[in-house]
């Protein structure tokens, strides 16, 4: 369609994990926090007044910035809510990067980093990461990487490995442009990158209610940032990203800490079990710091990623599999409830019983 | 700051219309329905599970999809649901505008068109309402122009009033580019461009829940276009732009035409009875098509459009005033309740009365 940009008219666009709204699936396959948001979230919904529909929102979310920023111990003005994490991504690409400039990103991550580089028109640089049996790190020279964004995920998506602290602080320091710390799972990790962004004035930090707080349907993300840089991505986001039923219930979310930190030690103790469960199976993994597992699939019994992937699809049991270089041989776990992973490890057993005679 | 764009960077963003969250302000600036969204609407919000908040959501929307196509007598790939209305501006001029692409709109019409041409870093062609009196129309030859988008609010912000259908239909005819309708108060006027998206392939029509439909707090709009380009508008979209809770409010909205059909006539009521007393105390003004009066404040009396804003504001009244060519001397007024307009139309006359002492 000549109408139509080539860059976009030639994309494929991105694709999402599967959503089956059929209720007896077990859904281990887009990394959503097995557990219910919290109560305060559900109340802050039936709280909700005809007026606050009636009426234009906050423009910027401001309930929802004080309280992130009491939680992060920083100014109001040091957040800003978009809609969900994606909508930040593509705003900081927009933000940084012309079409006669690159975006960087590692590979393999977030599929959605390239869509969004194509969609902008820019040039892409992959970089690849540094894997060593399940040991992954960010290459050396990451920073010296000629581009108006640099994008890291950390944890990573799919490895769920962190890369350390020190290491995104010496990239911020040297990177001449944009850094996005894209820290979609971080609840589920020891540390965080929030010195880094203090220290540096080109980072942001990318948040989501999303994965920690278990409100993928809401549609929540936010940016943790110096405020002249936030003021520029905010020129270019929508005027208004975020409704007034969301930021009521992700104010409230993010209000009850005591709540999600509850969850996050449920997920990580769970991680711990089905790790060492999938381990016993001959399956191996990277250390994960987020809520799932990217799990090599056990060689010599003639099984694949894919084979396993369908294996459990045929049971009911969905999970991620990429038919992609490097990760085709392994398959991505979110860590679920104690039932739900239970099921999902006698269902492998069963496969790899099968598969081996 | 050299890692933002420099478009981004000289561009002073869009200034969204006043919103203040106190209770005691009459609010006619910023085109809210004054009646509050149907009772269905905030059932299908209290019927909102945690379990729906847990889980993304579908990407597309596809129950307000299903919905929507219902009312407007299409299918449901020719409805594409966006983060607001304004959302599918950006995408709009994103799919089809480069760098060195021009981005067409008239003026005066919606002050965002510039800032998202500006965002994209896009040329701007600025075309010029044709004004004679309180007659508007869109100038002859405006197919002509050279540009990869145009953009026409049908009926207009800020003037209210409503091209012929049939100028559409030459204009997309003729026109090379992306032809966007955006309907966001034709729930108010006569008629639509349906029959134009249905015949050419080269038009998107906007359309939002935030004004007919009582629900400028929750961001929801749609596109209905021809199913080709929904899908290369869809690639450039938000991977699930919208969320769960307002997917569902949505849905009942527009489910319920009978009861969003009978604020749409009784804003008409209004419109007509407040545009005739304000004729009476002098005022003229386009007819209006839409949930808006545009007021050129009487001569003669030294009044101003400035000093009729600031008037209403110390009586707790919020209207809309721009410092903007040709139409400084007027005042936009949001067309309230009864009781709403009677205290406008009050403290008008009082203002004009003093001012003539």
């Amino acid at each position: 369609m000549a109408i139509i940009r080539s860059n976009v008219a030639a994309a494929a666009g991105y694709v999402p994990g599967e959503q089956p709204m059929g209720g007896d699936v077990i859904k281990l396959n887009t990394n959503e926090n097995p557990y219910s948001p919290s109560p305060r979230v559900m109340e802050a919904i039936r709280a909700v007044t005809a007026e606050q529909l009636r009426r234009y929102p906050s423009p910027s979310g401001e309930a929802f910035r004080k309280a992130a920023a009491g939680v992060h111990g920083v100014g109001a003005d040091w957040i800003l809510p978009f809609n969900g994490g994606d909508e930040l991504l593509s705003v900081a690409i927009r933000a940084a990067a012309g079409e006669t400039d690159a975006v960087a990103f590692l590979e393999p991550s977030y599929s959605l980093y390239p869509v969004l580089a194509e969609m902008n028109g820019s040039r892409k640089v992959v970089l690849s990461y540094e894997i060593e049996g399940v040991e992954w790190r960010l290459p050396r020279g990451v920073e010296e990487v000629k581009a108006s964004v640099l994008l890291v995920v950390n944890p990573n998506a799919p490895s769920g490995h962190l890369d350390p602290v020190g290491r995104l602080m010496e990239i911020a320091e040297r990177f001449k442009g944009l850094l996005v710390i894209d820290e979609a799972y971080v609840d589920f990790a020891p540390v965080n990158a929030l010195e880094v962004v203090k220290r540096f004035s080109n980072v942001v930090i990318l948040r989501t209610m999303s994965k920690g707080y278990s409100l993928a349907g809401l549609r929540f993300g936010y940016a943790i940032g110096q405020p002249t840089l936030l003021r520029e991505l905010a020129k270019v986001r929508d005027s208004y990203p975020v409704d007034a039923v969301a930021t009521a219930a992700a104010t409230a979310g993010i209000s009850d800490q005591a709540y999600a930190r509850e969850t996050w030690e449920k997920v990580k103790r769970e991680r711990a079990r089905l790790s060492g469960e999938l381990q016993k199976m001959g399956f191996v993994m990277p250390e994960s710091a987020s809520n799932f597992l990217l799990a090599t699939v056990p060689g010599g019994g003639g099984m694949t990623g894919r084979g396993v992937y369908e294996a459990m699809k045929s049971k009911g049991i969905l999970i991620r599999w990429w038919d992609l270089p490097r990760i085709s041989d392994k398959v991505r776990i979110t860590v679920g409830t104690p039932e739900q992973n239970d099921r999902l490890i006698a269902e492998l057993r069963r496969e790899l019983a099968t598969d081996r005679h």
